[in-house]
């Protein structure tokens, strides 16, 4: 799987110097990033792109190809992929469309290109994909992209890694990490899956420098492989699933030729396998930092501090109505609360007023992390003075301290949520529900793993999940 | 009612010049904002504030007061309100804190209050609260308020109105309006409202150039009262409540001292008096520019337009879950859609896929708002060229045009979609789920209208909603 996140050599099929030729964009890409590998064009002139020497055929490239990028028309699609299993390249990265989201023609040349696949003894990603991006290296073949337009989020290597079954998403989530914490460590686009899927990638996500696995899914062909794979995976899997609804499902099919899965089934093999389910696309980029700067929620308890009354009752019903509980404090941390200074309320939701000092926001974290009536924090501090935000800085240290998580939100608009967020690194929610989220799914990671080691203790990772896993497979 | 927007004097009860005096902020936010009328100080040393001309009490200012804006400790209020009788002034804001919501000794302090109120025939407005704003004449007495930080959704005159029972929900709405269309007419914070209630403030909402009113409230004390009023309203009452949950409920009682009241019959009392219920604090300012912006939607069958494939699938799964329909398009449509160039799928979901011009978008909008089969859109438009935003400029006259609304979304990161909503002023949501939310809303309030125009035809007003009533009054 190595080869196509760092392949020493590549040949883009299709790349030509035609007026709006999408391929030529990848070669651009690739010598934007000062790709170390070799990269080749290949088109029927036989002409250099964007610098990288061309070729009529992949037949005539004189050196070893470790991987193929093809975006021509689909018809073509086929004899290309078998000049590629003579020239004895293994790894192929199929973009172009056209295959069975097209109907009988289509699909008809995708079982043309399997059978080469199987002859060559080949590893095939797509058809009807956006390839591969490599932050670390920065290798990438997505076409269309505009080197100089994207920002930060794009190419600054990080840990979180991603599968998506459209490319679109990718480039939302990237777009978004701009101005968030977390940064993308892989991405790959699946598209119709003809042979790499979603389970292949996540234990090849497992052996490298991942830390969260996010995944956005269509359809899922082989059900009984991603829950065996999933269930051996510690490592956080997040996963938004599109076609919950007859017409969703629909309109997904025509998008990456999926069938329609039952969402109900797909929901308890989440759960079995230890996979957390998003409930919007905003989460694929919005939860991973949830994982990346704090601990887990190891129980339900969560305390709600603020000094905007009104949050209180709003964090109140959303962690009620998200499955957690508003933690009862005991007598003795009310007391404590109670003696820090001026609250206007030193129950759960503490509600601090408008007057305190940065050491006072200090006193009430440390009291509140360290009760063992707790097990996580939903802070809403209004960030009205710079001593909130070096409470917060504090208050990221003493989570770790003690091994319990906060989930900021700050009721501002959401263009100072998003200045204070990049400009001090602070974990910070776009909205209260968010921030709620933010603790389900840490809390439901917890108690993932918690399973995961038991069934590997006992032995009985392969048998578990037996019930759903038949049933959501095509 | 109208001496609280727009009093020819006021006197600020509390304003001195003692280092961080709230009060005074007051004076200084009228003056900067060079209210029309005169302003007073009241204080001890009766001395000027801010170039406020200062009094020790009330009843030494030489002129007629309209209104009488009260912040100080709460032990003597209930003096200075007698004052205030004696001077003639019937209209009183209490702003300070430490009544019903801070146990016995403030609920007695509440009750000498409500006597002087009946003895002289005052209104008051909180205790416990911030005030009004009235933006087109700059009167506000928010207190706290430094008038150099707030930006354009402060003070730029609109036509939203806001009743909210804590301020700082009101500064997070005013806050929010910097980066999108709306702005505010009024907003009223009421507090404990031992007097005025959010009953009486729809109703004067109804007689001025208002034209969606917002609520946030933390109880109902008087439920009949709100329904009887709301019936009588065609104007989009949008209502945020929090305390949907035992816990939420307790929280928000030790702020704003409500009774909890049971969220079911809240629920349904929304329904049956027209009051749309929001799902989270941040439609109190994202959803009034669907109603300012948009016709609204007569039927349930929205067609989804996307040139980022994905996004078929994730809106067609909203839109059901949400309780609409993706529209069955007629096969004459979809001919029509078919000859408009080389869509990827010319049914509901439309994907136009990436190459297109303005005038393909155009057409495609043109086919589907005047198919009968088609309430609505819900457009998901990646806005990577500027002819897709011209496009969007000629969707919002072709919307009324036809008398159908479009809910924008645009899939990009937040910044990018504040941007392009700021700099072009097109309605575009923030995320997916806030577009459907807002086709749910316009068409729960085209179904509100239908039902209270029948009601008031059927002179059976009165009668309505008896049976919930009762249940939510306290």
């Amino acid at each position: 799987m190595e080869t196509f996140f760092n392949p020493r050599s590549v040949a883009v099929i299709g790349a030509s110097n035609t007026f709006f030729n999408l391929a030529a964009t990848i070669c651009n890409l690739l010598k934007y990033n000062k790709y170390h590998g070799n990269v080749y064009a290949v088109n029927r002139k036989g002409e250099s792109v964007h610098g990288c020497p061309g070729y009529a055929s992949v037949l005539d490239i004189p050196d070893e190809v470790d991987l193929a990028v093809i975006l021509i028309s689909a018809k073509n699609v086929p004899g290309i992929v078998r000049d590629c299993g003579e020239k004895g390249i293994k790894s192929i990265v199929i973009e172009s469309a056209g295959f069975d989201e097209a109907g009988d023609e289509g699909a008809a040349l995708q079982e043309e290109i399997e059978q080469y696949m199987r002859r060559y003894g080949l590893r095939i990603l797509g058809p009807n994909c956006l390839g591969t991006l490599n932050t670390h290296n920065k290798f990438c073949c997505f076409y269309g992209f505009i080197p100089e337009k994207y920002g930060d989020g794009f190419i600054a290597p990080g840990t979180i890694s991603y599968i998506i079954q459209s490319g679109g998403i990718g480039v939302l989530v990237l777009d978004s990490f701009n101005k968030d914490l977390c940064r993308v460590n892989k991405m790959v686009s699946i598209g119709n899956k003809s042979d790499i899927d979603e389970a292949d990638l996540i234990d090849y996500f497992n052996g490298d420098n991942t830390e969260v696995i996010g995944m956005y899914l269509e359809n899922v062909q082989n059900g009984s492989k991603l829950m065996k794979t999933a269930m051996r995976v510690k490592k956080p899997i997040l996963a938004f699933k599109v076609g919950r609804t007859a017409e969703g499902s629909r309109a997904a099919m025509s998008h990456t030729a999926g069938m329609a899965n039952n969402d109900v089934i797909f929901d308890s093999a989440c759960r079995q396998a230890g996979i957390i389910r998003l409930k919007s696309i905003s989460e694929l980029h919005s939860m991973p930092k949830m994982f990346t700067t704090m601990p887990l929620l190891r129980g339900k308890r969560v305390a709600v501090i603020t000094n905007s009354g009104a949050f209180g009752g709003i964090a109140a019903d959303l962690l009620v109505e998200n499955g957690l509980e508003m933690a009862a404090l005991a007598p003795d941390t009310i007391e404590r609360l109670a003696k820090t200074g001026q609250l206007f309320n030193a129950k759960n939701p503490v509600d601090l007023g408008p007057a305190m000092s940065k050491q006072m926001f200090i006193d009430i974290f440390d009291i509140l992390l360290s009760a063992d009536e707790v097990d996580g924090l939903l802070p809403v501090p209004n960030v009205w003075q710079d001593i909130v935000v070096e409470a917060i800085l504090e208050l990221i240290k003493m989570c770790h301290h003690y091994g319990k998580p906060a989930a900021l939100y700050i009721p501002n608009a959401i263009e100072r949520i998003l200045e204070i967020r990049s400009m001090y690194r602070i974990p910070v929610f776009e909205s209260p529900e968010e921030a709620t989220r933010a603790l389900v799914v840490s809390h439901q990671q917890y108690t993932y793993i918690l399973k995961k080691e038991q069934t590997h203790e006992g032995d009985a990772a392969e048998g578990a999940g037996k019930e759903t896993e038949s049933a959501i497979g095509v």
